[in-house]
């Protein structure tokens, strides 16, 4: 099967396939085979091809990852890490500078406060836009890396239950992962404090495809029946009451004991960076793969840009 | 034709002939054909070499153009993206910084808020250095991506009327671009603000070149005469009086409907980024090349680079 | 001799052995030779390669240094130029980071404001850590371009005598190439003012190995009998009084003049930043070599970034 990617957008994990994502789990394993060779076949199928990495909000992770994806195909990067040296400060309108940027660049990848930005980059962009990460919206790359990562590490997405963890509400990559998922027979688990649920319209797209899925804010009843913990951060400043926040906290951290009841193959994923919410007594457990993850996202990234930039066929 | 560019610092516009803006246009008509090859002939001509790129003030569309430049034609490029990551933040001399990174790299391109600073770097460097934005004094080039539009848009540079509107007191692209113009046959209006008129300094090189120019400050009189116009921004920050300026401002904004009375054929430039000066509504007129006028600037960087490193000849 | 270093951290100066030392020198010296070369032969030793520069806090010279060093090999560059755009922001701790970023990098080259980061670091990382500056702490490789910089310029280490004047309390750099020249049979001359003595545990080091060394607070006494004045900056926050400063500041200031009484061929080094500790007029004197030193600091910055990395056998 080949599926033509050339200079497409990367805006939403609502506007793929499962035939795409599976064609992206399909290279992003053959990137991860090819890296472990001696000498990787894929070192300079974008050689000449220049990406922009714009990170309006800052990010080690995201940013790294897809400059390293670049650089490691044999491409370029050019870009800013804080939106406080572009020209926005200036004035400048965010049309015009994607309008200008398109100019240097093959592709765009940005990081942006706002949730609709990357969209309106694209009506005004001439090279393809992909989405870092947009504001309490989407974090469509970081989902597909996600999938790589269970389909990688259990062989299957069909048939699993995923159980969500943490602040629902505003985090972004658990918004693209439950859409990528609804287009996969899963069942979902949503454990939230009450104050940060998953959102309506995420839970509409569920429904309207049909994913079985239940909510809950009891981290350790669930635990049991999952193949997938994810994991993420719950952000002090969400709360209003700071008293409220201190309550809720300790029930969504993770600590080794709490996996006695897991499942031998049960895996805990985050989308990094964390900061309480998984102790570190977790890392030592077999079940951890948020390092890991981190080395998929590299893989991901790698098949993304080749397909989009038209060095993959 | 070859004249000969290697080691060749570029501080003002004032230090080139007309036989070598000739040659740049001619060079940089050669990149944009060579960038719409499928396989272009100039793609490692800069191998091994290594551009730094020294920002002490922040600019998204300048430093990103050159950095994609050197990238495209293979070389590489280090740098800072703000003074505050230099050496100059623990009171290291700009002369002691320069002669630190001129061991580094085979050319130095630096932005400074201070007019005279690139000549000081390239007294104390044993690299080129190009000036890309000299506080209220030049961007040269700029200057010569702005001619580079003009010859391709227009076919000519002999015999255009040019105006050019807004800031011209503080606006180091249109010191430059009127330096180099005044090395063609051209007509050159100056309409201005009363408080921000065009630096005696240039008024004294046209003189000494004969070079046909008015002054005014009727944007809208002048409109039916010119080939091209070139606006600029206005900055709050110019004036002592926040009345004068908001009064003053909407003399210098141009909409759709001011093109009404404009030749056919007539472009409008400006060196980006535009706050509030051009209305979107020009945006969709076919008289607006100010996105294709950053195009070049990337052609116009190229041939620069390439020549300077001696990769074209 | 043929030393293996392929995957070796670089965290202390007192990690290595002299004959390691003299590798290093050896290469660092073929690195001078290759540049100098119209086609260098090790310009693509590092193809396919990435080096993650992390730097927490800001540096010219020595991030700029090592950038330059693994692009003029073929190698590529990710990071960040200071903590600011870094996860740390966001409560990550650096063991997370380093974690993930191994995942993207080949090597990881770090400058952090905390002594021990650099070996923590080592402990999370599955690619070599490069200490690039530990606060107060070490800066090996400076070191060891120090030691090119000796070597090349005076043709030995051995029989040298080596005057360290500044603040050596707080400077790593003097840490380390104290460490360094503790295994040549060199005497050594700590010239500081009361409160900024030399480190008693580089001090127990030193005496471990027998190396000869005397302390004092009378620079000029001491450079008739110096082959080599290595001078460091004297930072005003060191001191409670400022009076006091002001008082000590003159005493540790290099001028022309003074060197009236040095040896021919006494040679005055500096790791730079300077700020007032040398003045301009000593850079015009025969005795100046802190110039050329950056030199020698990306050729054993190339040395070190191959040989670690695998391009040099």
């Amino acid at each position: 099967m080949t599926l033509n990617f050339v200079g497409r957008d990367i805006l939403s994990a609502k506007d793929f396939t499962r035939e795409e994502f599976d064609y992206l789990i399909e290279w992003g394993q053959k990137m991860a085979a090819d890296q472990s060779q001696a000498s990787p076949e894929f070192v300079n199928i974008l050689q000449g091809k220049v990406l922009a990495s714009l990170f309006f909000e800052p990010s080690t992770r995201t940013r790294l990852s897809f400059e390293s994806a670049m650089l490691r195909l044999g491409g370029s990067v050019i870009g800013f890490a804080s939106g406080d040296v572009s020209s926005t400060k200036k004035g400048e309108t965010l049309a015009d500078t994607i309008r200008t940027v398109a100019n240097y660049a093959d592709a765009i990848v940005m990081r942006h406060n706002l949730e609709g930005a990357q969209r309106l980059a694209a009506e005004f962009s001439t090279v393809p836009i992909i989405n870092a990460g947009s504001g309490a919206g989407e974090h469509p790359t970081q989902a597909m890396l996600d999938l790589l990562t269970m389909k990688s590490e259990l062989g299957t997405i069909d048939g699993l239950t995923i159980g969500f963890a943490g602040d629902l509400k505003f985090g972004r990559t658990v918004h693209s992962l439950a859409y990528v998922l609804s287009n996969y027979d899963v069942n979902l688990y949503f454990i939230s404090p009450k104050n940060l649920p998953m959102q309506n319209r995420v839970l509409e797209t569920l429904m309207s495809k049909q994913v079985k899925y239940k909510i809950g804010n009891n981290l350790q009843k669930v635990i049991p029946e999952l193949d997938v913990l994810y994991m993420t951060r719950i952000q002090k400043e969400r709360f209003a009451d700071i008293e409220e926040y201190e309550k809720l906290k300790g029930a969504f951290i993770l600590h080794a004991d709490d996996l006695v009841s897991a499942k031998e193959e049960m895996i805990v994923m985050h989308p990094l960076p964390r900061v309480d919410e998984i102790h570190p007594s977790v890392d030592e457990t077999t079940h951890a793969r948020y390092f890991q993850q981190v080395k998929y996202g590299l893989y991901m990234r790698m098949a993304i840009l080749g397909l989009i930039l038209g060095g993959l066929k």
